[in-house]
């Protein structure tokens, strides 16, 4: 009767309206369908006298058969960051427009999450990055990104100096601003703003984007994902980069750093409602729709 | 003793100086080498009064383990169309420069042809393109190309309005210049001048770039090699388009017409020699060796 | 009583619905207020019984102190290379969308009129070139253009080389599909489909804009609108190349011929209504006022 | 005998090989040609046993008829800044490969002063941007610019929220990483990078870049230099943002902050040799002159 999900975790973004109201709905209506439901610490304290579960997010990986979303585009990354090793499912509920990720909107919703909580859906294998940093020798692992990982100039100055190798072969010598490795889910978000290509999301290709290039004759270039992206800082750099992962997880680099790129062992599985089309999501979010009178 | 190559073809530059001189020296290093030689017509033009035999296209495909391309990019692409169906490798000499396809230089030539026919070299597999064209219900199939198909206005208008199905999903209606289907090995081609990204030439991938397109919020797209590509002109084009493919085939369209691409179901099977590098041949042929001023 | 133009000529739009209504429309308010109106061709064609007057564009231009367009953008280019060696004023009338040139929409146009025809009006001095192509000794001179010049290479071939100097100092050698040549008012037109900026449309430069070069550190390039340009198809072209003027005037080229380049020596006059603002039109035109959510 | 400049300040690089030989020479040189010789502080620390008078850049500024500057473009940059409303010209001596702004290089070096200290040069009137950032009710005005001033986010975040105003009109609400304005010097600095145009240097222009813009209808924008323009950091933003002046002055901004932004009421009077030729210049700096074989 509750389908292939009998156990799901419900994460919900920390700030923005009405998101209480689709949680208290969402949870009503799950426990109607007889599930197990666990909240993340943010949901819980969105609901105070509830009498359901909260876990943290690797107790609700190991005891959850999926996990839903509450929240944007923005909310469904961090959980994937979270959730992704765990291997179960993630479904994204977004509260305001349509997202890219976050495809089941208020609309709808629980004919929607019947569908897909019957087994009715579609489900994506979206690549993950997973970055190391190398400084003075000491490795810092484990850096999850569903979009992108970006090295980037510190607050100081503006162009950096690096070398990028992959699969260990020296590609070039950059003198940049930075460079944003992306996904194809990330192509659509900071990589696109660069002049990146938008990569069909299930491609097996990572997009390499040089940001501001020094030289003129630069270019993203497309690879596969089972490449293995080394960014050097050279020695001659004087000043601080910074690192981020999904624009998150922030560190400061400097000359003679390394960062050590590969996708991670696991995909995203990310869930969609039966009448997902990617190309409609393009058209809807970068106004293709729209006449321009140019 | 000739090792995995017995029967080799060897195809020629038309035009050009130098090409007669590499092709006699060519033939009489896999004379000596105990290779079986048949000509193609150019060369078999080139060399009066030579013993070789010689044969069409089609007859070296079907009796031939390897084509040897004596000529630049423009000859490899030629070749390729004519070759990638009877699924034999080919290899490409560059009298000039060293080509993106073409990368056996005059520099060691004997040496570097000797490693290769006694087995020691790299395979690629380069997907190929394979249009067909549709007007007023008749099918015009089989255009080839390794680089790329352009759709494009023609003489007396600039703007052509087209709608692009991926898989048989509509995904934009389009007024631009054209748009440009291209492979991974296409990337650095024509598509590279429009803003294109570089994509690492075996990756199982396509890009779709429009030329010139009205609309602003319009970005190359990168999508998987199975894809079923349609290009449908609108009825409400008053002007003619072009087709082409690999800069040939040019076809006249006007409203209403379609073009079919899907990737063809026989990769070219392209050569390297061992210290092929495909991140060296960016380098070279882009200029990032080259330290600018700026 | 009629104010700063007693004497107006009126151009129609020779296609498209609407247009004789508004030109009856018009015709009859001007007529009210007193002044002489003279109909174009395509204007008196549209209006069988009428007592107006009709007349060369010459001859509107000798004895007219004001022309008025009933059209869109493109009816509004081919009346500025009507009229602008008249140097009297031109007004657009939009029957669609607001046009960057013809900006008195339907909505309230009598009021509108009725503003500008008593002398409140905002003109704008507007850039137009004015080519000459040299072919074997001979010269072309007088076409104008109020958008662009462009080069393009013919139906046969993608690239040609030629070269570009700039009050005859040498500029660059280019291979490309070809290069445009943008006014200001042409800046949001072709130009910008390329990559090339917007300009301001009074400001006193032109843009040099190459089309799909070959090379990858080419960039537009924005001069002072007193420069003479010469564009020198190199002798090495086996090709045709292609000239057109606003779309228009199509000339074919080939090795040798040259295209020269200067603005106009009379602007044209392009009348506004008070309320226009350069900076809304773009946001209106561009999109700049759709909140999308990439 | 000494021409149009008896009183010439040096200033210098502070690091760098080379640069005191340079500096020797070139005030061995003056002194014989009768020169009154002025040094900055940078100049005055590198000779220690010198006889020659050293002063403030006010009192150079104040007292010299040129400055000398002898280092690259970032040198040339500073000074330009320190002198430009003393209106007297400034002249760049480079010790590496040819610059934008510096353009007398080692060779002939003594020739070619002699020849622009006889009076004959070429002397360019270049654009400066003066720029006031106004913080809670607080004004801090005076932030020069030859290249350009840029707004950017800090460190931690990606995107901030600003208006565009030119002259009180309102432009554009923009998302982005942030905005450069640039001269048409700064046009071949970081702006290009960014995809701006290359701008002729003494045009009387303004580029304004949008970088990594969120919508993807933005592009770079030309407008007179006559402009007033004011970038509004919109209150929406929780995040701090950057400002900077030729990649110097930081500030940093939030939320409400503005900054004003408009052309110097002094040009830059810079002087090249006679043969200076922009053209020449750029196809060396962007490398114009290499044949690629792409």
């Amino acid at each position: 009767m509750t389908g292939p999900f009998p156990r799901i975790g419900i994460f919900s973004k920390p700030t923005g309206e009405g998101i209480t109201e689709s949680l208290l709905q969402i949870c009503d209506f799950l426990e109607k369908r007889g599930h197990k439901v666990i909240l993340d610490q943010i949901s819980a304290a969105r609901i105070l006298n509830t009498k359901l579960e909260s876990a943290t997010y690797d107790e609700i990986g190991m005891q959850c058969d999926l996990v839903i979303v509450i929240g944007g585009d923005g909310s469904l990354l961090k959980a994937a960051r979270a959730i992704v090793d765990a291997k179960i499912p993630i479904l994204g509920i977004n509260r305001g427009n349509l997202g890219f990720l976050a495809d089941v909107t208020a609309h709808n919703l629980e004919t929607t999450l019947e569908e897909i909580l019957s087994g009715h859906y579609i489900e994506e294998q979206r690549t993950m990055l997973n970055a190391t940093v190398i400084q003075n020798n000491k490795s810092t692992p484990g850096h999850l990104a569903l979009n992108d990982i970006v090295l980037h100039h510190g607050e100081l100055a503006r162009l950096i100096d690096f070398q990028i190798f992959i699969d260990d072969q020296f590609v070039v010598d950059q003198r940049a601003d930075g460079v944003i490795t992306a996904t194809p889910t990330g192509s659509t978000a900071y990589s696109l703003s660069g002049g990146g290509p938008i990569v069909y999301p299930t491609l097996d290709v990572i997009t390499l984007l040089p940001m501001f290039p020094h030289s003129l004759n630069t270019r993203p270039i497309v690879i596969d994902k089972s490449s293995k992206i080394r960014l050097v800082l050279n020695a001659s750099n004087r000043i601080v980069a910074q690192f981020s992962a999904d624009g998150q997880s922030h560190m400061t680099l400097s000359a003679g750093d390394e960062i050590r790129i590969e996708t991670n062992k696991n995909n995203l599985r990310l869930l969609h409602p039966l009448s997902y089309n990617y190309f409609a999501v393009l058209r809807e979010k970068l106004g293709w729709n729209l006449k321009l009178n140019k």
